[in-house]
């Protein structure tokens, strides 16, 4: 099921649409940070614990710079390998293979995927956490952001605006030295957030993935805050926005590809791509022309 | 102008309007290849040579995963450095910042601004090589593959179809054992593709990037394919090519900006909206719904 989303097979269409009802139950992480922070391992150590508490988890490795980087992600999944032969783990990475919607969308798919299977804990590891193309913060309840003592990622972050997206902050790495010093510092840059008093307010943990430390503090900080928005009624906000950008990106693949078949059959299409290749138009101008020219209409009635 | 276009800032739009009809004069090389290959040390050894030669150079260094591993693109930028001074060089990394089309048009844009500032050669580096959200292959004239020995990249390259797209192929650390075995490989899956005898027939390089070695022929492989293209009237194709992708995305943003504007305002939009966050209809059903019911027609004219 996951090569035919990745493959952009119809049939994935069609097969979601039937496993959509079956999903919505899982607690779904996402965890974030640049190359080299130790995701993999971290990933590695927070399996085996969310194992301990019989929870089944499924990872979902997301690499936006593939396919030719395959080889990090492969290396990841090895990493992982020790969780290979139990059954209530599954362990996938995805690829971007020029998805409609791209990789977001591919990995919301895959998602609805795992989360039909019954998995209740669902990872998703990436590397992108921008507003850009893979916007984790849409897609996952509880978004863990990976940091490394001494890089200045923190101040980076909040650049980025990131920041905002954070729910707990690792600074992994923590034997290292300046580490409590990332910790002062993001303990003061969450002091500083806008938030209002029925917010949740972002946790900070110190980890040493490669031996294990913290990392069952870090499994209790994500579950904490699973509950803290079930008691506050923040899951139902969560999940609206989470349908909500699901719904948006499905609408956004399907109405342009309609959009561009129209117009690519089009006279009108053909007329000015000639106006642009003999340099008479330049192609942004061309592009504003064609759609200023565009009417749209819904036949759609809704009842309610 | 480029933190313009990074910002998504409509005065760009309006300025590369005006830029367009004096760009199209530079020879745009595209650099890929997984992390650690040793792309940014090839391209600062790329622009002594092309220097050499005397070559005004800008660099585009392009980073899919920003904005979070701004790091590694800030490392990219240091090991450049020392043609910082040159004023015939110009470098600039772009990070996705949720432009709209992503960070392909954001570089094709980029590009516009130097060719019409003048630059004779664009080298476009980036870790995405696929025929995903990134197509080097649709920005530049000649593309670059980086790979090491060894890490059967040649393979996996094969299997994510990006062998067609790469016009020289660079096995880099070529003093690593098993350097030899590398280029016989990629010379082997260069004869078995299919190709006409009007193609041109991909080069594989030896490289050492760290003392120089093998960057002069490099050069000279890239300068050969421009050459080539001319003599054999591939480069008014390539240049077609190229505008039609362009317009093609530009079209697809503008297109999109205004549908989802329309449908997000609507009263249609906001009642199926609700029947999926009440659990009613799934996601993927409703917009197939919202889009069969889109009516898309045109009153442009094209006077020929």
């Amino acid at each position: 099921m996951i090569r035919l989303i990745e493959d952009n097979d119809p049939i994935a269409f069609e097969k979601l649409k039937l496993l959509y009802p079956h999903a919505g139950n899982a607690f779904i992480i996402g965890i974030t940070g640049s190359p080299g922070v130790g995701k993999s391992t971290l990933i590695d150590a927070l399996i085996t614990q969310f194992r301990k508490l019989d929870f089944t988890v499924a990872v979902i490795a997301v690499d936006p710079t593939s396919p030719f980087s395959g080889g990090a992600i492969l290396g990841d999944r090895l990493r992982m390998q020790r969780h290979a032969t139990d059954k209530k783990v599954f362990i996938r990475s995805m690829a971007s293979r020029g998805q409609k919607g791209g990789l977001s969308r591919a990995t919301k798919d895959a998602v609805i995927v795992f989360e039909a299977m019954g998995y209740e804990i669902i990872i998703i590891e990436t590397v992108g956490a921008g507003q850009g193309e893979f916007d984790i913060a849409s897609l996952a309840h509880s978004t863990g952001i990976v940091t490394i003592p001494g890089t200045g990622d923190g101040i980076q972050a909040v650049k980025a605006g990131i920041l905002e997206t954070g729910d707990i902050f690792i600074v992994n790495k923590s034997d290292k030295p300046d580490a409590d010093a990332s910790v002062l510092q993001l303990d003061m840059m969450i002091d500083m957030r806008n938030s209002s008093q029925t917010d949740w307010t972002p946790r900070v943990v110190k980890t040493i993935a490669q031996n294990g430390t913290g990392v069952k503090e870090l499994a209790n900080a994500f579950l904490s805050h699973f509950d803290f928005m079930k008691e506050n009624h923040l899951i139902e906000q969560k999940k609206n926005a989470m349908e909500k950008s699901y719904f948006d990106s499905l609408l956004q693949d399907l109405a342009l590809e309609k959009l561009l078949l129209l117009m690519k059959n089009s006279e009108e299409y053909k007329g000015i791509l000639q106006k642009i290749q003999a340099g008479v138009m330049d192609p942004l101008s061309a592009a504003e022309l064609v759609v200023n020219n565009l009417m749209v209409t819904s036949n759609l009635k809704v009842r309610n």
